[in-house]
């Protein structure tokens, strides 16, 4: 399960929550090559009656499965998302899932935010750290997560949201897209992609 | 006070800690070109008997403090942190302060973390939110803080960090330069900016 769904049962529920996971090492720190930290992505949610607020994201600019997906379609990824194999900032996914050189959030500071959600997830459940993770994904296992849930929060997101898209609604907040895309997939069906569900249909 | 120092603070009594604070809005969600999101420093420490590990970062790529540095200085941002007048993609950080465009970390991941931070730390007090917080730097009061400790942290900075830097130590872990910063200015007496030094003087 991705780790956001966690964040819209905290909201649902009416409670405001952050959630983190470690993962395998499959991020350089910033200024080295070789893979070290993991993705581990957080979750930051908010409950809201007109469509909870929700963030999920990985350390990586991109996660792994977006990286796929943009290789897959073979399209380029709007910013840079790792390096390539010259170590040249490159918005090839296909080049950077090659290289397994990707890049974090905000260069220095999301190799450090990643560094500290490790360390809190791992030491506060006495679980295992990134170092300890089985890098081969197949036998990625026996993660560390740490969930947080805030109850009696002020019912402000109306009024921040309102901000924060101010009149022209030119950014998008966390989980709009989400929440966009479930209204479609109820009205039309869920999408698939094609070869995917070949896939399926022939496994 | 920097809120790094509460992370400090957290560390020296052996607690792990999550801090936070929002701020005016100085940073432009991602998309839009007025700011209309805080740049809400987050803290996150993890205390170690070596020297704790300690996060202190702004939701921009580069604080305000930073690039008001960088501007004194006359030097070209590492990478770039904003806009320029035009819209460009700029390192130069007298563009980027006087346009007010500064770029959150990882573009649309750090301007939807600098939203949920706002939600948290206003939702959770009670308090004002970026919204409601004065544009005018010099007045900018009443902030919404967020203070979380953790106690009982297993003592595992040590091997996590042995893993983060490797072989190579080709990367700097947070808190890494406060470190030596500080081991230095107790060493040889803190460095100081004579312009700013002649200023204190004269006023």
């Amino acid at each position: 399960m991705r780790g956001g769904a966690y964040g819209w049962q905290a909201a649902d529920a009416g409670l405001a929550a952050m959630c983190w996971t470690n993962t395998l090492a499959n991020v350089p720190p910033w200024g080295a090559t070789a893979p070290r930290v993991g993705n581990n992505p957080l979750i930051v949610s908010f409950p809201h009656a007109n469509g909870h607020v929700v963030l999920d994201m990985a350390m990586s600019q991109f996660s792994v499965g977006a990286l796929t997906t943009y290789a897959a379609r073979g399209e380029p990824l709007p910013v840079a998302g790792g390096f390539d194999r010259d170590g040249e900032p490159s918005r090839d996914a296909r080049a950077i899932l090659e290289s397994q050189r990707l890049l974090p959030i905000g260069f220095w500071k999301g190799s450090g935010l990643s560094l500290m959600l490790d360390l809190l997830a791992a030491g506060l459940s006495g679980g295992l750290a990134t170092r300890d993770i089985n890098p081969d994904p197949e036998r990625e296992t026996a993660l560390s997560q740490t969930f947080i849930a805030f109850a009696h929060v002020e019912p402000i997101a109306g009024a921040v949201l309102a901000h924060f898209h101010g009149n022209t609604h030119d950014a998008r907040h966390p989980g709009e897209r989400v929440l966009t895309t479930r209204a479609r997939s109820l009205r039309d069906g869920v999408e698939v992609d094609e070869a995917v569900w070949r896939d399926v249909l022939n496994s």
